[in-house]
């Protein structure tokens, strides 16, 4: 008997969304292997002909399957952009019935109530990232340690480039002017996106703990150089992507220092979260703050001042620098309802700016369309160390959790999610890949051929090595005899096939392909050609028993 | 084996929610008789001690079964306002797992971003619907046909009032002065809050063809005797509540009528949908309508002008009538960032006003809230129809059908839902319940034991009957010899029941208790007391084997 428990379906998220103005997306969860087929019952829920109800049958296909269930999608484009639905499943024993909102059914139900409901496909509800973002590769670059590019604002305590054990309080000069200066490099490995850790004025290297956040860090530069910065990489197709850290501020912002010294009758008192005055700071703060860090107090995103305030600072750096994204650190810990109101002032700024979340964990609530355009896809490269670094999971395990991902959320959201595999907030990714190069370059060629938006973080490319911070954060290798340039070769090539080849971009539909070997072998089908991936998770080589007919575009041995 | 495929938590909507301030409510959803125990495991992410997660161990209770599912819940205040949480879950086999949102674990995970994580409770996202809806006692009016108090504005085509066949064109006089004189039968009811199908200008009887939404009709009387009727209702402890329809305006609409005479030239030409000019109305309209009802184009409420001209109909009905509450009709047709700035802009005016979305299906999605207070609860009585009347579904299937209800929003949303049984939309109740007044009692006294907003349609305290519209639109009946009084006394026990015993509010606990008889038993655990319901739903008698001790507040045999 099929399992009917487990059929699954509701009206919302990554069931049923608007792909484009025209096109919805429905999706139907079955019991793994016990369904042969689903058909999309739907039609206009005002089309009656003498009491019938006029619908269409289109059969659904299954996009994914894990050991526990089997997906099953279908595109449709009601033509008055509405309509009621339901789903004709076909067990593996041959058994037919009906899936509906109200219940299982043997026929066709004749009641229209009865039915899944989409009741108006509205093109302003969708969730809409911008189109550029899915053909961009990202470089994330932690301004401090890329390149000193004007040593006139280097700190007085900071240590020569790349000298001396790294430590929390380090100081290395990297700067604005030093990015000018490496963008030559970055152009020639084929960067279309920076995205910066903050550059606002702040006492820490990194800069989480904003000061002022309408000044660039003096030690960074300008806002001169800032401007001759964004303009120089938009002439040179490379986006800018700024951090912004709205959850809380530094120790050092004028408006918590006021109450430090006004306590209750500072008028910046509900900028903040104090519980209590005086204002104590161990051995917990009596003030919220990001975890259990004094020296950063959580701002109260709630207050209309604070809101407002954030709002303009939001739309000054795009509207007097012209940058194209916002990364949002600690997104998940702000309000909702600001980031909704975030969303309107950026996007009416300029439509076609990114907005992209620092979040970890399942963000089903901030990709709805009216919050976020992406996420940090940190649950991807989590899969891709659990399976070919720690081996905690074997090839079924991670098909299981990568068929679940691609699921979690409306294609488009996938199309536009923020793909690293290492961050300021990690290890590097060949101390994450067990110091194995070759490891490292297979998780480089999954990133390039999965679709959302990849992102290199700064030297990685040329082999850098490192744990958690500080030691991830490094200062760049400059001189080419220290750079691994076999890697760096290895991922221009991705980079340009990337561009080049609709298989690798997030153009063209990913599947995993069963097979009985070691090998996890994926496709990419971009309509004019089907790409075939083959990945080796072994330490040892893996005969290819059906090689497919067509071009080898890449063969990565450990060796290379 | 557990069936551990479906173990179901996501930590969104009525999974994990904010229910006040400093409390969350998480549910689980696990196979039905397959799990012994849940316990939730939460702790504050950054609580960590030596590196070792700092996490508390609670016990969840299952809060309902059906044929399939169990559900379990718990209510937890994380301190700080944010935690990461996973579930041990027992089975009755007496295996445990860690249910967390990477995977199943047989130990509790020692890395932190494997559990869910609810990253901070913010009360601004909250659903947070006005208390005194809960207890609020309802009556839906149909303004032509509650009473007419004033000849002078009756419609000279009308008929004398109650004669005659009802025709979907029938005009009989009601008005807002008949409403005025009909107060101290409401009172008397015990009537707390008064729902007005649509009173502003249109052609029509039931006016859901807005020609001026800043008018009162004229046949139902003007500004100043509806201002006269709020301000005498809320000295009367009654609410008022209108009725908005932003998704169509009516044909007489005068931008509607502008794009009619000037085609393109028109300014009000993006006011609507219209896809090509000159305009035609048949076979079917080109431009886009409720329905297919050539007479009810459609608004284009993602144009920002039409926007604003809503946005100032909504404000001004509050600012200068003072009135409680909007109904929004056909509101799922409308767009959902229209919505979220109606929220804003209501609240803004009244914070306490209600906000009731007219939608049949799955309401999910306006119900985040963000959103809509309320929609307007057709499930509930489409199952006691199924279950008393048609008998489509027997016990047990309507255990599973509320169970299921009754879990598919936070508990919040379902405590402020609007439970009517009839509207001007459906046959009335007596004819709906197939003309058996028992019946329609049993379905009297679930409504007003249950969670949420209960509303009666005028008329059917007194026992009229009529299938659907017009039948359903009759003339209220006024003589006392031609109502059913027994029934309307019933229905005033019921409503003072409702006011003075916590076991028949929206305060207390709403349970099945599983039986062998055919009686449908339920409780309601009001903390002091134990409130225990029983429902024959034969036509036969049934003895009570075990009688819960305690005072019987309230007896309905079928001969009552």
């Amino acid at each position: 008997m099929m399992q009917k428990e487990m059929i699954f379906h509701r009206p919302i998220n990554e069931y049923a969304y608007g792909y484009d103005r025209d096109t919805l997306h429905i999706m139907l969860q079955v019991k793994h292997d016990d369904v042969e087929a689903v058909e999309l019952i739907f039609g206009d829920p005002y089309n009656f002909t003498e009491k019938t109800w006029n619908y269409e049958v289109k059969p659904m296909m299954k996009t994914g399957e894990t050991t526990t269930v089997d997906y099953f999608k279908v595109a449709v484009e009601p033509p008055n952009h509405r309509m009621r639905y339901g789903f004709r499943v076909t067990g593996v024993n041959g058994e037919v019935i009906f899936y509906l909102e109200r219940g299982i059914f043997t026929e066709p139900s004749t009641e229209i109530g009865d039915y899944f409901c989409v009741p108006y496909l509205h093109a302003v509800d969708n969730f809409n990232a911008p189109d550029w973002v899915k053909d961009t590769v990202w470089y994330q670059i932690f301004p401090e340690r890329f390149r000193n590019g004007d040593d006139t604002i280097t700190p007085a305590q900071a240590k020569d480039w790349g000298e001396g054990v790294i430590t929390p309080r380090s100081f290395y000069g990297g700067d604005l002017q030093g990015v000018l200066d490496g963008l030559d490099y970055l152009v020639d490995l084929g960067i279309t996106g920076l995205y910066f850790t903050p550059i606002f004025k702040a006492k820490s290297n990194h800069k989480y703990d904003t000061t002022d956040y309408f000044e660039i860090d003096p030690h960074f530069g300008d806002k001169e150089t800032f401007k001759k910065l964004v303009d120089t990489c938009h002439a040179r197709g490379i986006r800018v992507m700024l951090d912004a850290v709205f959850n809380h501020s530094g120790y050092e912002f004028a408006p918590f220092q006021d109450v430090l010294t006004h306590q209750q009758d500072s008028k910046y008192k509900d900028w903040f979260h104090i519980h209590a005055f005086p204002i104590v700071e161990t051995p917990r703060p009596n003030y919220e703050t990001f975890g259990f860090v004094s020296r950063m107090p959580k701002l109260n995103t709630t207050n209309k001042e604070v809101e407002d305030y954030l709002l303009r600072v939001s739309r000054y750096w795009i509207e007097a620098f012209d940058i194209d994204g916002w990364r949002l650190d600690v997104a998940n810990e702000v309000d909702h309802r600001f980031w909704r109101r975030f969303r309107e002032e950026v996007k009416a700024v300029k439509p076609d700016v990114y907005i992209l979340g620092e979040i970890w964990h399942d963000s089903m609530k901030w990709l709805q369309g009216d919050q976020f355009d992406a996420v940090m896809n940190y649950p991807l490269v989590d899969s891709l160390l659990d399976f070919l670094v720690t081996q905690e999971i074997d090839k079924r395990g991670f098909i299981d959790r990568l068929t679940q991902l691609l699921h979690m959320y409306p294609q488009n959201v996938t199309e536009h999610l923020f793909n690293m595999l290492a961050s300021h907030d990690t290890a590097r990714l060949i101390t994450q890949a067990g110091d194995n190069r070759a490891i490292a370059k297979l998780m480089y060629l999954f990133q390039f051929s999965y679709p959302g938006s990849p992102c290199i973080y700064y030297g990685d490319e040329i082999g850098m090595v490192g744990g958690e911070e500080p030691a991830s954060r490094a200062c760049m290798v400059w001189e080419e005899e220290e750079q691994d340039t076999a890697l760096r070769n290895y991922l221009k090539t991705l980079i340009q096939l990337r561009k080049t080849e609709a298989g690798f971009s997030s153009q063209s539909n990913f599947s995993f392909v069963e097979n009985d070997s070691a090998l996890l072998i994926y496709q990419k089908d971009a309509s004019h050609a089907i790409y075939t991936f083959m990945i080796n998770p072994t330490a040892q080589s893996l005969p290819l028993e059906d090689t497919p007919a067509g071009e080898t575009l890449l063969s990565t041995a450990s060796g290379d």
